[in-house]
């Protein structure tokens, strides 16, 4: 279950990547789900996975573009934490979702972690070319 | 963590958010995450933040449209409950996704709020010139 | 409230749907919320709901397109199980989304279901044509 749900605000040009990490690593938060984000971004970088095993395509967009959602998980490969999340960024004329490299915000991000009482591990994966949830 | 979580259908010519604010009135529910919404809509209107402060462009669209996803928050502004939502709409050929203004249900919507043990609240901010979630 | 969190991964050339109804009974979750679900998919059916009752368009995509995120719900109609999901699909070009109908596995899904210590039950409806969640 979600022994604890956090909900925080990423603000105005911080990377909303490296500011989930963050505040996961200073909560010790190991293992949990992305359950949402929603905000818009001033520029944002996706990757589309083309081909296996992992070999992806980067995209750069130019906002402000709405974060319409998000999804993901934190876990744990070895020591280390892993935030893998994928995200829809949309305008009037423009949508597009992938996994999320990086992403700048424009005016903010609500993110949403469930926090698990269960540890999701990580291992590489020689077929996929990734780092694939353990069973 | 999530004390309860509620799922309930708005019914066809229903308008989302209204419905949503209503049945967290009735509730008392003031704290929570929209954690999903699928379900169709016959015509919708979405905002699209285009510049700071708080200078948005909103676009109405026909459907019948599939409601793909949705997430959010419930949070007070001082003593008014406070439902801020992102939506994501298509059909074969449209999909757009952004800040939920209005939308009229078609045949649907499920709708999933995982109600909070914290209080979440926002204040106004004059950097984005929207209501944000505080620290 | 969620008496439990699934978190799954779904392998490279699996059914998508299959698979999750597949985990469900086999761990007797008949009630529950699907959370999240990212990955990709190396092709795969949607369903769009274009008028009422019940009639829909059945499109195919092929891949990889990235699932960027999924929503929906298990509930019971009599005995039956029915997993009910709505996903969005993109790559660099494409992006869509709607009612899963089925779609393979490429890369990875990591599932999440919340189990609802509540039972969800759909009925038929006439009006709509389909079934649909229960008061």
């Amino acid at each position: 279950m979600f022994k604890s749900v956090h909900v925080f605000r990423v603000k105005p040009g911080q990377e909303l990547l490296g500011e989930i990490s963050r505040f996961c690593g200073e909560r010790g938060i190991t293992s949990g789900v992305v359950v949402g984000i929603i905000g818009s971004v001033r520029r944002a970088r996706l990757n589309f996975l083309i081909d296996l095993p992992g070999k992806y395509e980067g995209v750069d967009y130019d906002g402000p573009l709405e974060i319409v959602c998000a999804q993901g998980s934190v876990a744990l490969k070895g020591d280390d934490t892993i935030v893998h999340v994928h995200i829809h960024l949309s305008d009037q004329e423009l949508c597009r979702g992938g996994h999320l490299a990086e992403a700048t915000i424009f005016s903010t991000a609500e993110v949403v972690i469930g926090e698990l009482d269960t540890q999701l591990r990580r291992e590489a994966d020689s077929y996929t070319g990734l780092n694939e949830l353990m069973d």
